[in-house]
């Protein structure tokens, strides 16, 4: 007889449930659920609400929806028995974060706060709490806190600080209606199993804790804001609980949703890159895990602890217990193809494409890909969507440098991969630079299934062996990993997450090997890549903050004219 | 009874005549007729021999063909009585050039020599002397001659005396046989005269000639190649009209191809641009005439000699008598939004042009055209075909900045406009700087007719008024009006091309006046431009170079190995 684990990925639309094997990480069975509120971002639901600019928010009953959906489905369509599903693991988006009651009842499930914007959940690309991220930098940085050299010296304004404090800036009176506030994955665990969890992962790269000194103490938010002062007491938990433990048993009610049985292990929750990391057969140092999707997460651990310049952040145990986790990232990635795709690409390519029954990305990888490294005499500065390790700007933009009047789109489309890969690879080098190795790579996320020239060139940009996770929904399965570990061995799963990744996770047969050749070109191009990203990435010459400053102005000022003056 | 002059204008694939009126310029007829062999670039026509690389040659045939078709078409659509014709004229592309015998016969039209590529006409895009073209700079830096700065200090392998020493290099025999080696606007003059000239303006600016200090000494020849020591003497003229001067009448021969009586009067040869200058109203200093087409050409009249550095040359009495005359250019206009629409606008843009029942290039007008200055965040050096002034440098290549994810197409087609704008802002500037006033500018080609939006931004950052010719087609009308003074005031034509364009040239009533919140934008922007315009064009960073020599690198070994290496 079989046991199965339940992992639960929430993502930023929908959330799913894969069904997997304990034994040997086969996934089973999978289903989705798409939010019914999705991403709310123009008006509060079943209201006339306008939401400003910025704002983004969700439904918390959206994701009780995905639990009540994806999981029935799952034991449906593999026929098997709940009694077998031995735990359940969730990954979710962070710092995706809510104001709930005692009981864990959110805020905008009541009517006398249904209306009000900052009563639901704000999703972690909610972007108007930048000028408290602003102020609380600035302060951190007078008061010589040294806690901002852990997130690359600056704090999103995605995180949880910022975003509480916008809510208390804004809704003093939402801010004294909540007794708690809590990440949206904690939340969900708190639902399945009836436990207030913090996870440490969240904690530890979206609230500034850490395993060594806890939080922020209380003078540093009563600097910020004397009603802030006792924040993490008042408001949140400094029991924080290591991912992969027991959260508790499944309840009556969440049985009841689910078809699971009451008492099933719930783990304590996760992020879904974090999560991904396990899943993709990493539990030691030296191996990244890269999720490539439309951004770039880097996952890596290390056995010591370092300040790497530019990177999201690390935390003690915040991947896999022992070491340090560190994260790093990119901004624009599939973002980037896709916005190729949608601006550049000629009329004549899609009938091309057409003729030949292919996608349009396939036949740029197509064309791109039969091209020689260096041929196209082009390069570009990845900064699309701006940067994020390890110069951590989100002011910076895109460069193309090179072009001919004989340059062809699948030359600037190759260009711009490549310059991802060199983005990758400046993060690798400060890494190493900093005593953290990195030895190979392993890919996971929607771009190894869909793009082959992307993962060579990653390979012969940074010299790396590129291998490529075998599990289709890596953070699922990495949530489902964790299930089976807070079940346990003695319950049919397993007592840590190494061993459950060795025997549930695996590679691919294929593997990107670097090219010696174009690696040669490629270590040429690179310099030119990294005296660029200097020159315009570190001050030289601040002309991409001008012009975005210039646009700011002339968009301020032809708004207030109530229309533009073209010329 | 009314007067009539015909000018006939030598382009590129075609030639064309107008008829005009002497009293008021009126454009009266057109004929145009294509080169029957056009650009002869892959092999020898009525052969199989092969041409190499950035070779482009021409049929003198069709340049005798172009006065057989044109003159009679646009006598036949007039109803203009050939006695009422009193003088022709030409211009014609520069260096243009081929070697003929003592009477005038090409070589190529001997059946000796007609298999023989270095026989044929050197059209004015020939590249295949630039080896020369670098000894020739070079030898004549290293003895100091001073005719270099006169030309931006660099003799373009496009020129006279590149295109001679291929011969002599590659054909020694090919240049023995020529009595003499001549421009094709020369020897055009020369077929319909029975008269051998010179004209100044192509001596002036392509063969390094001036009216104080002649061709360079023997001495500078010799050093290049002691065969070469006497080619002024054994192969060229001392003799140089100036421009405007009748150069003889219509031969009986000449008579019978056109239709035209014998003796008609035959103006001196010009170059196509020049020809313009006069044809657009202007004959005095500080007013810019700008032919706007594929490239940019920059005309301008002024009372001092001067070294501008970065021009094309300066010739004195070179466009209009008394004053020096000054050209500078931009390698890429028009061809860079062909290159633009043709690569980077995509599918739903040719839908949306096809809905509207307007071309893709009106529709990236009006929506470019929606913009306001500095509200797209891009910014662009417009080198995607070199740099000709004031940098001289075919090594430059194009770059865009600023993009982000929300970048669209007419912004950045609207960025490439504005950055041929500032391109010609520097050469402005740069005249202004060395005592060459500029005060206005006067657009002429095909960029008026087809993109208001280009006008406007033009005066938006120069800070210019832009007016536009009103000919349609400005240098064969200015060849009209040399054909009007090599008559002569006595024969009902003008002494002077001053009289000739006072009565025969006109403005059209449209004016772009800069307006002075765009004007305030573009500095900024400008000053952004100037900051990368010399950081890669003067060798902060020769990235540029550094990934064009990577490209040949790489195009060299994949073609030794007789194939690419694709990734």
């Amino acid at each position: 007889m079989s046991n199965y684990v339940i992992g639960v990925d929430f993502g930023t639309e929908s959330g799913r449930a894969v069904l997997v094997d304990v034994a040997d990480g086969r996934e089973v069975a999978m289903a989705v659920h798409s939010y019914t509120n999705g991403v709310i971002d123009e008006r509060l639901p079943g209201s006339d609400i306008e939401l400003e600019p910025d704002w983004a928010l969700q439904d918390p009953n959206d994701y009780l929806e995905v639990f009540k959906h994806t999981i029935p489905d799952v034991l449906a369509e593999s026929k098997i028995d709940p009694a077998d599903v031995i735990g359940v693991g969730i990954d979710f988006t962070a710092c995706t974060m809510l104001p709930v009651k005692a009981d864990g009842t959110p805020l905008c499930f009541l009517p006398e706060w249904r209306n009000h914007p900052h009563a639901w959940v704000k999703l972690w690309k909610h972007h108007a709490a930048q000028p408290e991220a602003n102020k609380l930098n600035a302060m951190a940085a007078e008061l010589g806190y040294d806690f901002l050299p852990r997130y690359g010296n600056k704090i999103s304004s995605e995180w949880f600080f910022p975003k509480a404090w916008q809510i208390l800036d804004e809704a003093p009176e939402v801010y004294a209606a909540a007794d708690r506030l809590i990440e949206a994955a904690d939340w969900v665990i708190w639902m399945l199993s009836g436990v207030e969890t913090r996870n440490n992962t969240t904690a530890g790269y979206k609230a500034i804790w850490s395993k060594e000194q806890g939080f922020p103490p209380a003078d540093f938010f009563k600097a910020l804001d004397p009603r802030m002062e006792n924040i993490v007491d008042e408001k949140m938990s400094r029991a924080i609980v290591e991912v992969g433990k027991r959260a508790g048993g499944l309840t009556e009610e969440a049985a009841g949703w689910t078809g699971l049985l009451p008492g099933t292990a719930v783990a304590v929750a996760n992020v879904d890159a974090h999560a991904a990391v396990p899943a993709a057969t990493v539990t030691e140092p030296a191996r990244m895990v890269i999720i490539m999707g439309t951004s770039n997460c880097h996952m890596l651990l290390g056995t010591q602890e370092s300040i790497v310049p530019g990177m999201c952040g690390y935390v003690a145990d915040g991947i896999i217990p022992g070491y340090f986790g560190y994260e790093a990232g990119q901004s624009c990635v599939g973002d980037h193809f896709a916005w190729f795709v949608d601006t550049c690409v000629p009329a004549a390519y899609e009938d091309e494409a057409k003729s030949l029954g292919i996608s349009i990305h396939e036949l740029l990888e197509k064309k791109a890909g039969a091209l020689t490294p260096g041929v196209s005499g082009l390069l570009a500065l990845d900064w699309w969507n701006g940067n994020r390790s390890v110069l951590v700007d989100v002011d910076l933009t895109g460069l193309l440098i090179g072009a001919t009047l004989a340059t062809k789109p699948e030359e600037i489309y190759r260009a711009l991969i490549e310059a991802t890969a060199y983005g990758t690879r400046v993060i690798i080098e400060a890494f190493r630079n900093n005593g953290v190795p990195v030895d190979e790579i392993v890919g996971t996320g929607g771009m190894p299934d869909h793009n082959k020239l992307f993962m060579q060139i990653y390979a012969d940009v940074t010299g790396c062996e590129v291998k490529v996770a075998a599990a289709r929904q890596t953070p699922a399965v990495g949530a489902a990993m964790h299930g089976a570990v807070a079940a346990g061995k003695a319950a049919g799963g397993y007592d840590t997450i190494v061993d459950a990744a060795q025997a549930m996770a695996h590679l691919r047969d294929e593997v990107y090997v670097p090219n010696p050749a174009h690696k040669a070109t490629y270590d040429r191009l690179y310099a030119e890549y990294l005296t660029l990203h200097d020159y315009f990435g570190r001050g030289d010459n601040d002309v991409m903050k001008r012009l975005k400053m210039l646009k700011a102005e002339i968009l301020a000022r032809t708004s207030s004219q109530g229309m533009g003056d073209g010329g």
